[in-house]
């Protein structure tokens, strides 16, 4: 039996491995300070009030012979996908009910996608990528080009038409930089895509972060976007759901490559290879778009939000430059002094024992860049944010 | 983009639907006749109280802030993969915990685990087959080989040393025919398969169904299985969870193709592109494994179990061959008075109004065989054979 050799092409990652190797080292000959995590990329806040009546209701469901729910349709319950497309409605997006498909997660199908896809395809990554893009087309042994992302386009780069992508990776608001496309912006790589017969995986895992109304939280509020975009969703982020996991993937049924319609696809590789999302989990994913739901998912984003403010406002007191925080829960910050990202992170760690993730660790570009998260309490990230500023203006005084 | 064309190659399945279709006209044109439906392949006891209130209690502690769970592991939370190797160990089986990943089904994993594999490999199936595991290789444009399977080999065909096979599918108890293989046959194909270097996929979705001691529920109890075999496994059948989603699939480190170890290579495909199964269904899951969670399942297969009976006594009375029923789901029936598949699907419903699933939609190996389940009800099933036995002595005797 032969492996898939293009797996051994895949690189090790130790960036969490390290992180925490040099936190537990830290900590060992430091057991008197108090550290704070500001590099996690979980939500902590627990599931709202809403989700969990409707998960405990689906739960009895199961246990009584008139309610049992066995197999479900492979791309989602109705009740689940109808909200989801009133939702869409409401930025001004038509989708029918099956073009969009329940998922574990937009992880699992951002892999998952990848089976519709010829391997003699270029893909158009951006540097710094949330890992897994690049991960997943090494696996299949596609070739992967990698886009400039950085401080000079704001860390949203626009399409080059010198370079021939078939796929493109876009994720907007961004995982690490938190920077976030605007209208215009998108309308470029959606004229790139069509006249270039390219294809779009729209990652819009954090559109529930968006503040500002112009700003697009699904691409197919550009034109011509169904024609050539799959977007990918997730209530990981929206609504705390990164253990009970589910999301959402929209294929328009507009998408048609080399004459194949790409919905059609799609539901042949998910009624083939996967059987659907818990009927307990769908039922607690519709709860977040009841009315309370809505509400409750929301004042756990603004809770983050505030933390995110608390980050920026502190950057911005010490002259930082930094992406993110105002639409997304990730703050994406330029070393101060020239430091490299993992001297930042000893620097942070040792003076005033604050954890965030070294931009390195993304990719080239993410050199001399740190993330920070605001997934942590508040009174963690206050602290820690004084703790900063204090560290910092005692340094200038001397 | 350039789709994978390989599904192109994939034949639609009309199967279910053309049963469907017909059960629909003929109850249209005789809406006083009362059809009962033995084709189904979906449990409908609703799940077991144990079950029930370990997942209430975990969902009340996703609402918590002190017990809320974000992303667990991957590969499954060790409360639900120590039981595993405990049921394992009761087996005579030896395993670490982290050669048991946990899954959202067996279904998924039996396609997902193809990434590992080159696609020049040739494929083992047997025809009379499970469609996935022919369909998941047609996606990747793999070569399959076919397996006679039939009834002068009692549908438990055994290697044939002329074919070189790189990837077997076994699947024991098996869908659609329900025989089991025993140990003496299972050592042939882990012989065959480790002198060819090959690998087989086991499938044990159906190993609680099991009643007789002899027969083995897992490859590994045959020795040197570790070494040319990942074994599949779900609680789908066992506990009723189609419409909860879980399973586990085992991947010994004893495992090594062209010196790579499998387990390695599946840990990287799992946290790279999956992120494992809600907290709140391993919860559930685990408690299928407490004495009073393992007595209500075994009490739910009993009752299944007895339906099988039922049906296996009528079939007895009236002489007609068949495998499965007593360690399986499914009873394979060859069909009498040397009618097609689709001839006695006809003949059933008119004449008795029963349902049941034609052979030939397996393969063309299950042209003249039917496969009836024991997952209807006892009432449902006593009457559908009432029916049965009635109308053949009544048509024996004109």
């Amino acid at each position: 039996m032969k492996i898939n050799k293009n797996y051994l092409n895949l690189e090790a990652s130790y960036l969490f491995s390290t992180i925490a190797n040099k936190v537990k080292e830290y900590s060992e000959s430091n057991s008197d300070k108090q550290i704070i995590k500001l590099g996690i990329g979980d939500v902590t806040l627990p599931l709202c009030k809403d989700v969990i009546a409707a998960m405990q209701k689906a739960v009895l469901e199961m246990g009584e012979q008139e309610t049992f729910k066995g197999y479900g349709p492979e791309q989602g319950y109705d009740f689940l996908k109808s909200p989801i497309r009133d939702y869409y409605a409401k930025q001004g997006v038509n989708l029918d009910l099956d073009e969009i498909f329940i998922s574990d997660g937009a992880k699992s199908d951002l892999g998952n996608i990848l089976d519709l896809f010829d391997n003699d395809n270029n893909i158009l990554v951006q540097d710094p990528v949330y890992p897994v893009y690049v991960d997943t087309n090494i696996m299949a042994g596609r070739n992967i080009l990698y886009l400039e992302s950085n401080e000079s386009n704001g860390f949203l780069p626009l399409p080059d038409k010198n370079v021939k992508a078939d796929i493109i990776y876009l994720c907007s608001p961004n995982n690490p930089t938190g920077a976030v496309y605007d209208k215009n912006q998108l309308i470029e790589w959606v004229d790139y895509a069509k006249s270039n017969s390219a294809l779009i995986l729209f990652d819009a895992a954090y559109e529930a972060f968006i503040s500002e109304d112009d700003l697009p939280r699904s691409i197919y509020e550009i034109e011509g976007a169904k024609e050539c975009a799959i977007e990918f969703c997730s209530f990981s982020k929206t609504a705390g759901f990164t253990g009970t996991r589910c999301g959402y993937t929209v294929v328009p049924k507009e998408l048609v490559y080399e004459d194949t319609i790409l919905n059609k696809l799609w539901l042949r590789r998910q009624t083939t290879k996967f059987n659907g999302v818990p009927y307990i989990v769908q039922k607690g994913a519709a709860a977040v778009f009841t009315e309370n739901g809505h509400k409750e998912i929301m004042s756990n984003i603004s809770y983050y939000k505030d933390n995110a403010k608390i980050i920026t406002d502190s950057l911005d007191k010490l002259g930082i430059w930094y992406t993110g925080g105002k639409n997304s829960p990730y703050i994406w910050l330029k070393c101060p002094n020239g430091m490299t990202s993992w001297e930042f992170f000893d620097y942070l760690l040792t003076n005033i024992q604050v954890v965030g993730t070294p931009g390195s660790g993304f990719g080239a570009n993410g050199e001399g860049y740190f993330r920070l998260t605001s997934f942590g309490s508040k009174e963690k990230t206050i602290e820690a944010m004084d703790r900063l500023l204090k560290f910092s203006l005692s340094v200038r005084k001397n």
